[in-house]
């Protein structure tokens, strides 16, 4: 689980840093933009370890996450402009991200013993909701709700860990296949510019 | 209890319904749709299981309500115009729908041993948090903040099943008169227009 | 603890008020007004105890609480003018109220064996996102994210908590130096237009 694990704190750090961006634009001070870092990067998962009753939330128990997203405030702080130059990257982390937000989330809600539709759900709200705060937070209209396919990519790659992960495939393995297809998804989209229907 | 959970499923319909029509008016994509239904069909139970402690929270529990919601969406997707043209039978059973809520939150929170004043006001919660949680998600002032008389006929319903509920009156003619009480007023503030008074 | 217990009751009193005044300039009806004397109250203290597992949250076990927000909106209601002209007490009222809330928080988060690094920011929180979840209900951008220094002085008063509270000097002694300290801070801060820098 060490590979994972790094990726859990690398996308993390990713958030953060999204989320600093988001309140350097807002023209929000220091404690502004830690507060939206902070929410970005561990908001989706609180909000699954709290309605799924997982008390305290996970990322109270490990500092590790805390000292990513302060390393995220610190580095958005001085080196802006280079982040910027590093779309590309960015954008690959953050994919990485979303993919592994949503399996840990899927695990997680299915170690409590609830049933795996609840548990894609929870994956999802773990990979987005973050985002979904850090846009309430700033008082703008989610972007995820009128954006390319994002919480869709989610959702399918959260379905293929619940699909594979009783077929013996080795776990890592299983999460790096889900994470794949998240990855592989959201790209297409991008670069196809896909986007979800709207309601007429 | 079964006419009662038939009322409560067609209550999370229809609000559900009220969600994705907000979220058309707001030009968002099926995902957003379904978010925004989900949260106004859930959203005042979740906060009020949360508040409470009754988590895992209750729509994980049973996959009827999942089950409405989605087809809340599709029916919105499909019949949005003539969905439109049934205003009065949305507003029945909306009514209904804040009526019964208002009563199961009651409810709810009396069975975990707290105050009757705590328990009106979370069964208040229960029923109008959706709407506000379905506004903020949508970058809007909560509608209830300003409207005609809502929450108020709820607070006045949820009083009077906690009043009579011990007068030996079987339990299902409790919560239906509790729910009269809610159309009742709801209805009578609607036709004169009436609406609570503000702080100037 | 009587007296700590007393300047409790009073901080939410004038946290109330401050939410009555702002759902006025809103033009909330008195049930919004109502919704947002309480969020901006007990908030705060609500998030900290949900994410910490706290639950029933604090303020629904004793009803002073609710007394004290009831009275807050009928004061607002009917002297609004004569509060206004109290701005002085009111900011004294509501800076003892953050100091305090902020050690209240830390306390009851490190008695659940949360670390200090936890504690010190579940007190700020405690003290500030009332505030927060104010202004996004208000659909206004968190004032605190781009303010004077005020949720800087609660992580100061905290972590002064924090320091000295295994000092052996007397607890309620511990908590007024540290509610002190958040005084002290932020009325240098309002005094000299002190703020914090910006992300560019």
């Amino acid at each position: 689980m060490n590979l994972i694990y790094t990726l859990d704190l690398i996308g993390t750090f990713v958030f953060a840093i999204s989320g600093t961006l988001a309140a350097a634009e807002k023209r929000f001070d220091i404690f502004g933009a830690a507060v939206l870092a902070f929410v970005t990067a561990v908001g989706g998962g609180t909000i699954r370890d709290v309605l799924i009753g997982n008390t305290p939330v996970g990322w109270m128990k490990d500092l590790n996450y805390l000292i990513c997203i302060g390393l995220a405030i610190s580095v958005s702080y001085y080196f802006r402009k280079h982040i910027q130059r590093l779309a590309k990257t960015m954008f690959l982390f953050d994919t990485i991200g979303i993919g592994l937000f949503t399996v840990l989330g899927v695990k997680s809600t299915l170690a409590t013993g609830l049933s795996p539709v609840i548990a894609l759900m929870m994956g999802t709200v773990s990979a987005v909701f973050g985002g979904v705060l850090r846009d309430v937070l700033s008082n703008e209209v989610p972007l995820i709700f009128r954006k390319e396919i994002y919480a869709t990519a989610c959702l399918i790659g959260g379905l293929v860990y619940i699909l594979i992960r009783k077929m013996g495939i080795p776990e890592d393995w299983v999460i790096f296949i889900s994470i794949a297809v998240v990855i592989g998804i959201r790209s297409l989209a991008v670069r196809k510019g896909l986007s979800l229907p709207r309601i007429k």
